[in-house]
């Protein structure tokens, strides 16, 4: 296992991927809108082409970032591991954070310049109901409940598969369509198209995806009871290799690494 | 491998994970009704929304409980491991079963406070008739018959990708739908939605599945004789690793779990 | 490694295998014309459903009997170690062929019952064109391209997820919908639906099938070269693991295994 | 690992696996647009036989020439290995292009064989606009990213599945429709069909998609990094192999072989 790499190529690897997605998510949606007029098979084909897009992406970038692209994902994972790893701090937080942001909003301009939309037109879709917020509560919650599950089931190496499985299934059992990421969420906001969200309605939606976050952390507990001393559920170490030394990613960014 | 999570903490992965199942399969019969009036295109939603869903939930909870979700699976499993094994005990079932059956209203009620349903609103969709009976006994076989065969074949590690794609063709090849599950079709009754099942019609569907698991087992036995000795078939076990003492699950339970 | 099952077993199982494929195949057929009137949706969830059924049918049966389920690849497989196994006799293609045959039937009359339609009502959709003949070579040389390629390019693991992967890129790209299969083309005569074939269509086709599979072994010597002397491929084999003594099962034999 | 196949029968293989590429995606197409009028059906029926398809093809072939079937690939790896290696040389690139372009062409032919069209009617579809073009950019960029990435990351033996389910994505989320392959492209205005391209809108295609090419490798570096010397990427060696000696393929090379 190599050393992890430089904080400034991994922020800028969860920009890309973020931007990718992004544009993903909005491209195919926009696609979808052009060929045909019913709404299911729209959501059918954005949902998955999402699915592929994303297994992708955190197949090839998982290794170098983790493949977060998502802020609720690396504020849950700072949570997890901030008392049991020199690698979790808060100026990974606030390289991460910013840089998911910036690339949600390039992957919406990315798209829109393909398509030849307005490069930056604020989305006029209302998406302001408590029903909604339900159900970014419940998107989040599956999402975390997920990723950090695998990490203490030891098979964190199946999370391209899963998320973007998982992602492909949340599209459609949640009201909201399952956001379930605020740098999503505010880069959807770029866009007048099928994916967009009103900017009126992007902050609740990260309240309820927080809150869906915390959720998901409490069902990882009912569900795997208290974490193992540290490294304990790093299964995949053969016997008599030597761990490196500190810093070392924690089990839940190695998880997300897939 | 670690031993086996307490009692309690099994019965709540398997209502929890029940409740997420419905969950899925309620809400995305919901979603797909309110976005497009081809049927067709509906199931196709709805049936790929739970094979990307269920196949998630056995991979993350797989590890805990067996991942059964499903009572059918549960006394199918009991009855195969009664004789050689300490572990499947009748106090098993008992904890299982009414946990999988409260999970499966609980996600009901998830799924149609999602969607600004009422709560519970008891079903009117009719399923009455003796071509569905037959749809359900061939589902549920199908499936016994694959999860046990699994574990015969030592193949029981993919039990998450294929018994969700089976779910998947099962959804179309089969007159019912394949419920092919006694508490997904109990709380499937709790809501008056796509996916919906009027209380009239669950008892016949719960005794062809009963039907059906029995069925399966004999296909299991026809397709691979008589089942080894004790731990025969647990090929993943590395030559001269130590066996745990009892109490150990068996070889069923254990492919349930991937 | 075990011995092979007795052949009367491994015949059952390609009876058994060949009656739920049909039955998948027929049955989402069925499901599918009653839900739309789009016949591209149609289509799309019958290839599904096939994908999924087919791909759980190889993984969970190829240990047994290696899951042909189709007299064309039975005989290419005959035919590829005549000279190199004594395992691959002209005994086991008489017991294989007439078990795939019937159980075809058996799944076509299993699927007309679920669906309440007559049991036997031989098909009226004409099938009968030198396009469609061209289309049945074409699906049935890649289909046996790709079984015998997988064995001599060591990937016959991976024979379950490709092969029903082909079948589904093969039910859209070929104008005969890919039958590919004599066993399936006799069965799916007994049924007046949507997979169905007349029975003045079903010869043409079976020639078709034949000659694809012969063109489909010479693909495999285009691209693989003369094959290695016995068992070089096995590539699975650990090292120092002695051989068992004849009968073995010869390499494309274990290749559809999976 | 055995020395690689002969340079004739390398191309070969590529000739014939782009012609099957080609075949899939004209094929479908046809087969789409004479089912259904929804112009998304079609294109959801059209990516997913092209997801299905193009896996199986690189799984298959990719041992044995790499399974590039692409020129925009060849020239990126010649360009990537061209220091590093003996095997990279113009040799291979002036048998594998023209390969290519051939097969490409012969399948286009071929899908319009079994469907009763004529064999060569050049495309009248016009796609000629600046924002298709940067729709090929990305295309080709991402899926350049993709193939070297993940050699980088050690993760070649996932390309099967992984530049399949980019392609699934890139259907949809690029104005383009992602062909993504001047061999393809050239072979698609052979066809006046669902998939066609008009002749006079080949050649900006063409230059979109080398110019994506040489992004996608920018991408590379940035997000992986400067590469390692020789053979150190190549972590699926085990400890102990002796390397065999020149000329080997280079680590991109095996990347692409799966």
């Amino acid at each position: 296992m190599s050393a992890p790499a430089p904080l400034l190529r991994r922020a800028t690897v969860e920009g890309l991927g973020t931007a990718a997605l992004v544009a993903v998510v909005i491209g195919s949606g926009i696609q979808a809108t052009e060929l045909t007029r019913d709404v299911g098979t729209r959501l059918l084909a954005n949902s998955l082409a999402t699915v592929f897009g994303l297994g992708v992406l955190i197949a090839l970038l998982g290794g170098v970032s983790g493949a977060h692209f998502n802020p609720a994902v690396t504020l849950a994972d700072w949570f997890t591991g901030r008392r049991t790893s020199e690698a979790h701090t808060l100026r990974d937080v606030a390289a991460y954070v910013p840089a998911q942001v910036a690339g949600a909003i390039a992957g919406a301009v990315l798209a829109d310049a393909m398509f030849g939309k307005p490069l930056v037109h604020f989305s006029t879709h209302d998406r302001f109901s408590s029903q909604l917020w339900l159900g970014e509560v419940v998107a989040t919650a599956g999402l975390v409940w997920l990723i950090f599950g695998l990490a203490r089931a030891g098979r964190a190496h199946l999370a391209p598969l899963l998320v973007a499985s998982y992602i492909g299934a949340a599209y459609w059992f949640t009201s909201s369509t399952s956001f379930a990421n605020p740098a999503v969420t505010i880069g959807r906001a770029f866009t007048d198209t099928f994916a967009g969200i009103a900017p009126t309605s992007v902050l609740p939606f990260l309240a309820a995806q927080l809150l869906g976050a915390a959720a998901g952390l409490g069902l990882v507990a009912v569900c795997f009871g208290r974490p193992a001393a540290a490294g304990e559920d790093e299964v995949t170490v053969p016997h008599g290799v030597q761990q490196p030394a500190a810093p070392v990613r924690s089990t839940e960014e190695s998880a997300l690494a897939s």
